[in-house]
């Protein structure tokens, strides 16, 4: 990143945090002043953030039933409705889903470094605290594509659509949620999820009760996004 | 599709649209009655629809603004913003564009089928229609991503992500999109836009008052799309 470019981040990150402290304002640029209201309703999506650490706040079901309806009545090819949800919320299972991750990231540490014996137990302790936090939630909703859908080389698009979806539905029901891909290998959850070679994995997502909202990382300038009529 | 799945189709299709009509209700299926209520804040979700005609009324500038704001506060791989919106406003290149769209369909219409003069002219005829309504609008915005992205393997999640943020907050503003991929095919988009061969479209998308809001097309039974724990 160039330092015009990374200042330009830091400005609209900082304006960005600032306009959505009130709550009310939508983010602005410093070129493009308005005084316009941003409508609560479209709140949920500018305050849904990738949360990574979760209070022990349990999800009524009526809530995940809402989340997973919003998610899925996504756009959709041809109306051909390619997913599942697998909603994970035993305890072992998600534990299983940890212990996995933490193998699998030590694993891949090792086949990079070569590490010492003392590295690798730092690299251990890091893992562990990382993936404690990962899978602090008590609901993981796994998102995935068939790939015996009726139009299946749409599902690259109708996976996603889904995803956002449930992101900005749990927002605005005041839980948090985080699009993991690789944090969470596709390896693992089809491994201890036993999900069959037919559907494509979308994405891993906790939906819980945040330790603390994140503020908004630095966002690129509005205008820098926007191209008017044609290039 | 089986004669079972489709009466699976049909019943939960009418019920859906039963339960939106009430605009408080969340879709239920007959197996899984319940009383609460689908809080208003999600309605823009479950209200979104493929809109495929527009009346004339102009969208005006903050809202365009609104919704692009929504769209790029989705969650994105490492906060790397991968996106370009091209908003088309301007009559003669949505002209152009309609243009190129029957123009190329016409043409895979003769490739496919060695049409007669007489079939080839109800086609056009028929294509002509469809294409009207298609640019009807009076607002376009061509969702790209940049292959030059900081991690430009990850845009395939990013740019639906934002796609379906833009049609979630300009319904909440209460206008109608469509996800348009192969019907206004890429091709086209890119020559009439002059898009640069870095940037991968992911849709190109109307905005406007809708001529009618659509009844929901059928949808699966809720219970069809989820695995509990794991399959």
């Amino acid at each position: 990143m160039s330092k015009q470019n990374r200042r330009d981040f830091m400005i609209s990150g900082s304006l960005l945090s600032a306009t959505l402290l009130t709550d009310t304002a939508f983010a602005n640029d410093n070129e493009t002043k308005t005084e316009d209201k941003y409508p609560p309703i479209l709140d949920s999506i500018l305050k849904r953030r990738s949360v990574r650490h979760y209070a022990s706040t349990p999800v009524p079901d009526k809530h995940i039933r809402m989340i997973l309806e919003a998610a899925r009545m996504a756009a959709t090819s041809g109306n051909q409705q390619p997913w599942k949800f697998i909603i994970t919320q035993d305890k072992s299972t998600i534990m299983k889903l940890k212990e996995a991750c933490i193998e699998n990231a030590i694993s891949r540490f090792k086949g990079r470094n070569n590490p010492t014996e003392s590295q690798l137990n730092e690299q251990r302790v890091e893992t562990k605290a990382y993936y404690k936090k990962c899978f602090s939630a008590l609901v993981y909703v796994t998102v995935l594509t068939d790939n015996e859908s009726t139009y299946p080389s749409y599902n690259h698009w109708d996976g996603p659509l889904a995803a956002a979806n449930l992101m900005i539905a749990a927002r605005a029901l005041g839980y948090g949620t985080v699009h993991y891909t690789d944090s969470v290998p596709s390896a693992v959850t089809q491994k201890v999820l036993n999900i069959p070679d037919r559907y494509e994995r979308v994405c891993f997502m906790p939906i819980g009760i945040p330790i603390e909202w994140p503020d908004a990382p630095p966002k690129k300038q509005y205008k820098s996004f926007i191209i008017h009529n044609s290039f």
